[in-house]
């Protein structure tokens, strides 16, 4: 029941049953209006349960939000982030409706609003600062979200453990079809030849270097910082008889020794940090031979901006997507080429729309592994990452980058779509 | 003949007859050794007519560079490359050998010597001030290169006078089909459809504009400050029948009207001047509708630098080659997707050939119409331009860019490779 409009927002008042419940209410209205005012007036509806509401006036709500206590309230005015996304994990909210849709248009009103709340803002900058990306720290970070347990990334990730946006070059790719068409375009894009020497920074599960390995006759050397994943990946090339070609060592980038022909890095410049770029550029330079290239692919922005603190608490801690501008720190200092820039951020919202369909057929087994609450905070985190990348507030950039002198990469396009091969065999191993 | 050796390199002496001669070539020796020595060493000879000479010991030179007259000597000491420039154009320089090979190798040397020229430092600065980009500071640097004779730049490039660099999808294409094909990659780059508004900022002779309102059915408002340019434009869309759909006006960027679906920027951003970025990033953001994209085609460098003074003296007054960091500022302020980034930089190279090879063939006309010293002074700039894009002291970037919310350009370039059309009508009108 509508009562009053207020700041040009429609209060609602649910259940007035006595005159102090009046008074609250009268302060629940405030809040809530001040929340969804500093959220850049979403077209949701904000209701605190068993009291009063607000929502867009003129406009249909996509979802109701739906506070079960007034903490919850107080918890958003101080950190909306960190608040929803807590209140969020702990059922003290529930999205009614359609949770991607009740975020993207959360996201929309947070580009438009540019407000900055100065507790969040003070907050993020002191979790900045104890999750910064120093050899020790970057272990810590890296352990809390890889090495949570390989049974649960088996649970919703394709079949090879590729953690990053896939590639579909048609709508019709499965997941596990579409993970290796991207695997194999990094290779076609770096223009990989038998016999070259490759240092994969971030090898993950293994799944690119070993795909490389066996599809284009090079020796793969990857590097990661996540225990589980490093033992993973070693099992993984033994399997595949690829032990001779592939080596995986558990090491931090910034200890990456030997010369190679080509370099990929997958997923992994966004647990780097901005302040560490220029230190990336000098380990790729004295890695990378005379006539070396590289394939660079992160997760981006348009314009600097930090992830949320509740991303940096509870999900990446000490993660940061750079701007395109911001990656040129990088590459600048060492006279590396820019060769090609391709955006691919429409993949990684339907890649991560598979992520989240099949997390959900697993929700249950997730749940009694690590219980509910952990469960409800993976399926925002996965919602939260589609909304980012359809409203366009993240982007995914995959940069090819080379050595001036470096002749490998041809001087068109043309052979990247020349045959769409590989995607048809698909589903790897 | 080979006397001596001092500080690495070989001095030869060739005419020795008194010693009044033998006092002069003396210093002549340690002049033309410090010149050497300040342009990195490179595998050329430099030689003083009837004096001395000094080349690298070890590697054989790719051409003698031979100095006329002692005031040539001291012109290469206080500012190499104006010096060398102004020299060559006045034939008190001459270069035995193949010009482009000589240049490639100066060139590769002075990107590893870092050297600076104070002098040349100043004066650098000093034009630079000269010849700011101001709205009338930016019609007089455009009048003096463009508006210098239609009839001379149809000597040396393509039938429909495009000026920049072509595209080759195989070696075997003219370069007027690879300026077709250029125009064409453009086209589908930015997804064009019929009914479209499209702003071309720099439109030149207008070549590209009207292949747009041709070949994909959009309306084209094209802004040039080259008078010549744009009355040939103008007469061109009025003999092709399209004088209702692209429109040629004589005005400066910053004074664009209207909102567009979708910008493009051929060529153009090497005269804008990095300082003036923002204020074409405001433009554009004011131009463009809420789906609009846009293409931006520049020459650039893989780390900032400056044009050497003698091209901004001589050949380009005011222009500047960004980097693709600085290109950043006009797309990040607005909030700009950046969707494609391409590096042309080898096609460059092929289409300057081009223009050189036919403009050898018409110098005698150039002669005619300039003086042989301007035929010199372009035939340097041609070739200091091949080879900066062999060496890649150059690169040319083509940068798409759209509104986050645009929904127009595919979400993979397999359109732009699905069949090389247009390729083969080529050569236009």
């Amino acid at each position: 029941m509508i009562l009053e409009s207020i700041r040009g927002q429609h209060v609602e008042r649910d259940n007035l049953h006595s005159s102090a419940h009046w008074a609250f209410s009268k302060v629940d209205q405030w809040l809530l209006q001040e929340i969804h005012q500093s959220a850049g007036r979403p077209p949701v509806r904000l209701a605190l349960e068993n009291s009063a509401a607000v929502s867009m006036p003129g406009a249909v709500p996509v979802a109701t939000i739906r506070l079960r206590d007034r903490m919850t309230l107080l918890g958003l005015i101080l950190d909306p982030d960190a608040g929803f996304g807590d209140a969020y994990a702990e059922g003290r909210i529930v999205v009614e409706g359609e949770l991607v849709t009740a975020l993207e248009a959360l996201d929309r009103a947070a580009c438009r609003s540019h407000s900055r709340n100065a507790y969040a803002s003070i907050l993020a900058k002191g979790l900045g600062y104890l999750q910064r990306n120093s050899l020790r720290g970057a272990r810590k970070n890296i352990h809390r979200h890889y090495d949570l347990s390989n049974d649960f990334f088996q649970l919703w990730l394709d079949p090879q453990l590729v953690y990053s946006c896939a590639y579909f070059p048609s709508n019709a790719l499965t997941l596990d079809e579409a993970q290796v068409a991207k695997m194999d375009y990094i290779c076609r894009k770096l223009n990989l030849r038998p016999g070259e020497r490759v240092l994969d920074i971030g090898s993950g599960w293994g799944a690119l270097a070993l795909h490389m390995a066996r599809h284009y006759g090079v020796t793969v050397r990857g590097f990661g910082i996540s225990r589980e994943q490093v033992l993973w990946a070693r099992r993984r090339a033994m399997e595949a008889d690829l032990g001779d070609r592939v080596e995986f060592i558990e090491d931090d980038y910034r200890n990456v020794l030997g010369t190679y022909d080509a370099l990929v890095s997958v997923g992994m410049l966004e647990h780097v940090g901005a302040e560490h770029f220029k230190d990336m550029g000098r380990i790729i330079d004295r890695s990378l031979g005379p006539s070396g290239r590289g394939l660079m692919h992160t997760i981006g922005r348009n314009s600097p901006r930090p992830f949320s603190t509740w991303i940096t608490k509870r999900i990446f801690p000490g993660a940061y997507a750079p701007t395109l501008r911001e990656t040129m720190d990088i590459f600048e200092p060492w006279d590396f080429s820019i060769l090609d820039v391709e955006n691919l951020r429409s993949h990684y919202a339907r890649t991560l729309e598979h992520w989240l369909e099949r997390f959900e057929g697993s929700v249950h087994q997730v749940s009694a592994m690590f219980g509910a609450d952990f469960a409800r905070m993976w399926r925002l985190y996965l919602a939260a990452a589609i909304a980012g990348f359809r409203t366009g507030s993240l982007q995914l950039f995959q940069i090819v980058f080379a050595r001036t002198d470096c002749r490998q990469i041809p001087p068109t396009r043309i052979h990247l779509y020349r045959e769409e091969s590989r995607t048809s065999e698909a589903t790897g191993d």
